[in-house]
């Protein structure tokens, strides 16, 4: 049996995807790991042993094909494919992630918003209407939506979360600072400015 | 000489001390590795092998006081002080960030905000005037700014990023869908609502 992959390796694997598109778009068709390292901060003995997990990307001297290994990192991420997605919670930050151009060519499309605020719902972002939040379950079942973004709250945030996963939400991209509990099964990333600060602060 | 303790260790330790600082307001005065692992989907082992880089916070058997690990963890990522910040690209993100409650507790404080659009140089968002970004070097230098925010398009962040380090900025949090090159001895975090999708994505 395969040795599961640690989940450290699996989180650095977008940063690589996210470099490679970059060199991809470039122009760029050959890079190494020492190249890649430079680039992201990253050791060059860090990635191969990263890369190995998954198979031989690369020949010793000759470096990755900057193609192939993007297009086996999309498949390995699942990215090779369009993930419909909800945004719940459309505040300020809400708004700015509806508007965010980096999904669409990177596996994931807004398919559907959500929010409580009567003032909101029945408005429009693009060609999407804010739809009031007792809708998601029929709106995620229906448009297969797996993964959110919640941009709720804090104090909205756990109760939005639970509801998210009794409609067969598996991925919750939190934006609430604040610690979510879930059930087993389903994953959670939170993401906030002060850790990604306090991670550089440490070195002034 | 002591050895130098790995970037992925520190960047674990903003993690650790939101998670203690969620237990300290519920008012739980002691935990363990077990308990805060099972919070945060990280081993038991994995965080007493982090935080012993650092020093001994617990005894075999007895657990973490969390208000004194807490405060160890403040004084390692130096956020028990106040870092004055600037923000520098005020749409809809940087708005919401401008908003966001959660920076002045835990070590950060917006004190300058930044645009190169006339229509928003001059307005206020609470307390603060949006300023033109040719006062950034002056501001930075007047109210010690050492760490920004970057929430500007794509296509100008690289060029406000080297402005940033020649106005003596050494921290930047890029939400720019684009990899900063700086020099040495400036720090980049990148952050990216799609890497953090794609990362749950390899799960599903």
């Amino acid at each position: 049996m395969a040795k599961p992959i640690p989940d450290i390796v699996v989180g650095r694997l977008p940063i690589y995807l996210r470099a490679l598109s970059f060199l991809a778009a470039e122009g760029t068709q050959v890079t190494s790991s020492h190249d890649l390292g430079k680039r992201l901060g990253i050791s060059a003995a860090q990635i191969r042993k990263d890369l190995s997990f998954f198979g031989e990307f690369g020949k010793q001297g000759t470096g990755y094909n900057v193609g192939y290994l993007r297009e086996q990192l999309l498949r390995i991420l699942k990215v090779d494919r369009e993930w419909p997605i909800a945004l719940i919670g459309v505040g300020d930050l809400g708004r700015a992630l509806a508007h965010y151009g980096g999904f669409v060519d990177r596996g994931f499309r807004i398919v559907a918003l959500f929010d409580n605020d009567p003032a909101k719902i029945g408005q429009t972002i693009g060609d999407l209407e804010i739809m009031s939040i007792d809708r998601l379950a029929e709106v995620a079942q229906e448009r297969g939506i797996r993964a959110v973004m919640l941009t709720v709250p804090a104090k909205a945030a756990q109760k939005v979360a639970e509801a998210c996963v009794a409609a067969g939400v598996k991925a919750i991209l939190n934006y609430a600072p604040i610690t979510l509990k879930v059930p087993d099964g389903a994953l959670v990333q939170h993401t906030d400015p002060v850790t990604h600060l306090q991670r550089m602060t440490y070195y002034l």
